[in-house]
């Protein structure tokens, strides 16, 4: 037996302003390397920084001629003052001045297949994807995946600070929440198994149990479209509530969620918002609009007619959020009251009118990225909606019976982690926000 | 266009303390009902609590004709001092004086097929899983649902904390890290395809982009085994970093990690940790083991022979585990250098001594619930050891792109969320610490 210290190894957050003057060894991966007539600069890539390291040839007596981008290495140094320009680049009031470097893994490839040390990432969406385990060693890119990861986990910390319960639901199910159509099959040792499109079902079960609850994981969507704004596997930030007043609380939970993730992301990823050149927003005033007023303004305002259709179509979606901007100063848009015919079975019909549901989308600067809406929580009307629908009520028997025991109005949502990374990051295509993308066409890296 | 306000429904997080002498109103779930001749009492099921409501039936004028457990109720009354003794119920310092009840949706039926109302929730496991929706109502499931939370968000937050990133990587793959066997397959659009048996590909990946990364999602695992310890589909805990030290900085990080989480628990869950009459452990001392050691260790002590197998027998990993709380005084005993011959081709294998990796396994009250450990990092090393194991290295380009690259030494461990709850919890079946568990028979609900 053997007791070990529990000393180090515990902080790769490096506060170098505290280190100024002194001498750090830090372990990284060379970025980038300018060799100039009296030595030259590293760019070394850290977990959270990658820092200009200035290597002077008669000091250090380094020489350039082992260095490769991408070789592993530990440098030694002294952290001084500096100003860099370069927004690839962070921190930048300090740079270490190189006393000796340590190659621990050199690359072995002379040529890297893309080009990473460059301010811009200038490779087409296939070659991106196809070296993605390269390609995300740019700072451009690793800036967006540090953004989801903040998403990530400020929508957990947001929703279990008000009393939610985080979930995990199985992904291997024997049945199919949002319809028979694009959905995954695989052989469960003797049975026929799915994976799941959504936790819907689970999550529903889950509010009979905690009130309130959430869940961050994969879903699976066999769709057969290969466009910008899907994936066939992608995060869904979903969560579930009792509803006191109607599918409104759900609107006013996530907008607090919304403002609290971006208020998390300029406070702790002010480098990635800079070096990307974007813009966090905050939702100043709740926008709601109907459905069927969507299709009105729409028409009125650009004489494109969608009045006939029972969706948004994505077109529509840029219109009203366009629309939105300019006349009611929002970049978000919820657009309430879908009609039912469009909307999965659970969903609560709006007692007033039950051609609509008391469900909403949430479009943010031309994209839905929310779906949501209150559900049903009587038997009795699952029943009557599912047989008008022509739908097996027995095959739904381990979903509807929390109906039976009693559960409360609830309803929840559905968000894309994906499209709000893409989104706010300005990514023309939502794969960019996947770290390895699944479409049609690619399963690999 | 309407505009909502942002003020409501934000918190259920109730301080009834502060609410003392004043009104509430509650929406919650009826979880038991005590009539007597003076009225009774109704505990009502809220996402964090279970309260006592107190119903005085001359002053109230409420009959308890309509009332049935697991009905859901809105309850108005007065928040009052108390003490009470029963273990299921917190806050257990207040009550509230109920002046009305509002049936929101009332429980079908009068005889639920589980009894969930008492102390104990006695059937068996079969019953449990059959009736999950129902049974998870129960206190001493939601405790332990409660505490899995914790642990999830925990052991991100703590990782964040020191510069780890986040990162999600796909579950629909096109090969297999840990081998061929158990392994669900499924049809991707014209090709065949994998479910992930762990993120061990994708995390080394993310090493070379972030140098410190975790992830926490689900696995699949087709073992066709039925026992206490395995789940077919369960939450794995990774995490992969740089490694300054060896191997043992992993040891350290996780430690930290489980002592954070342990910090945090005993923080935020004190109501479900005495209703379970659970001890949560602290790590005082980090013990290692020689796998080889161990062998020795158990012989010696118990006359049981293994020295001749290349793995812990999960009966030697019960008895290492004793005999560490006997002698070492820790509930906690990370097995180092465990075989070659049993570890994945890309473990590191010890430099003083290639018939042993520089790997280790936790064990926590009889049971692993970790494993983890350095990898190789050199492009050729991958090659001379898959070779030598008859692998196809081609089929492995995808992955082993990286090390071409260049990629510093690191490593990392996968940690079993459900193994560490049931340890925790003192529950003897790891399913009991899923919600809704996979196995070989079970895929409903």
């Amino acid at each position: 037996m053997k007791e070990l210290d529990f000393s180090h190894s515990l902080s790769s957050l490096i506060d170098f302003d505290s280190l100024l003057n002194r001498q750090v060894t830090l372990t990284g991966q060379i970025q980038n390397i300018s060799e100039l007539a009296w030595g030259g600069f590293i760019h070394l890539r850290l977990p959270n920084y990658v820092i200009q390291c200035v290597i002077d040839r008669e000091k250090s007596k380094i020489s350039f001629d082992g260095l490769r981008n991408e070789s592993a290495v530990k440098i030694t140094g002294t952290v001084v003052t500096s100003t860099i320009k370069n927004p690839n680049l962070w921190p930048r009031n300090v740079e270490v001045q190189v006393s000796a470097i340590d190659i621990l893994a050199a690359s072995e490839t002379p040529e890297l297949p893309v080009d990473i040390s460059k301010k811009v990432l200038n490779c087409d969406l296939n070659t991106k994807f196809n070296y993605r385990p390269l390609t995300l060693r740019h700072p451009g890119q690793r800036a967006v995946f540090r953004i989801a990861s903040c998403i990530y986990n400020e929508f957990g910390n947001f929703l279990n600070s008000i009393g939610f319960t985080r979930i995990c639901s199985p992904k291997i199910v024997s049945g199919s929440a949002e319809g028979g159509a694009n959905v995954f099959k695989l052989p469960y040792f003797d049975r026929e198994a799915f994976l799941a499109q959504s936790p819907q079902f689970y999550k529903q079960m889950m509010v009979g149990v905690f009130g309130r609850v959430y869940e961050e994981a994969p879903v699976f969507r066999a769709e057969e479209h290969n466009t910008s704004r899907h994936l066939n596997e992608y995060i869904s930030l979903d969560f579930e509530m009792v509803l006191e007043n109607g599918f409104e609380d759900i609107i006013q939970v996530e907008t607090a969620a919304l403002n609290n993730i971006f208020a998390k992301l300029k406070e702790t990823c002010r480098p990635e918002i800079n070096l990307l050149g974007i813009e966090i927003p905050e939702i100043k005033k709740i926008v709601t609009v109907k459905f069927a007023e969507v299709h009105e303004i729409v028409f009125k305002e650009t004489g494109r007619d969608f009045r006939d259709q029972n969706d948004l179509d994505p077109e529509e979606e840029r219109l009203i959020c366009d629309y939105s901007q300019k006349h009611w100063s929002s970049d978000f848009v919820f657009v309430t009251h879908y009609p039912a015919s469009k909307r999965p079975f659970y969903a609560l019909n709006d007692p007033g009118n039950p051609e609509e549901t008391c469900s909403f989308d949430l479009l943010f600067r031309g994209i839905e990225i929310t779906t949501g809406g209150a559900r049903m929580h009587i038997y009795a009307d699952y029943v009557k909606k599912m047989e008008r629908r022509g739908m097996n009520v027995e095959s739904f028997e381990s979903f509807l019976q929390i109906f039976r025991y009693g559960m409360p109005p609830h309803g929840g949502l559905g968000l894309g982690l994906e499209r709000l990374t893409a989104q706010l990051c300005g990514l023309a295509n939502v794969k960019e926000a996947s770290l390895f993308p699944r479409d049609m066409h690619r399963l690999e890296p």
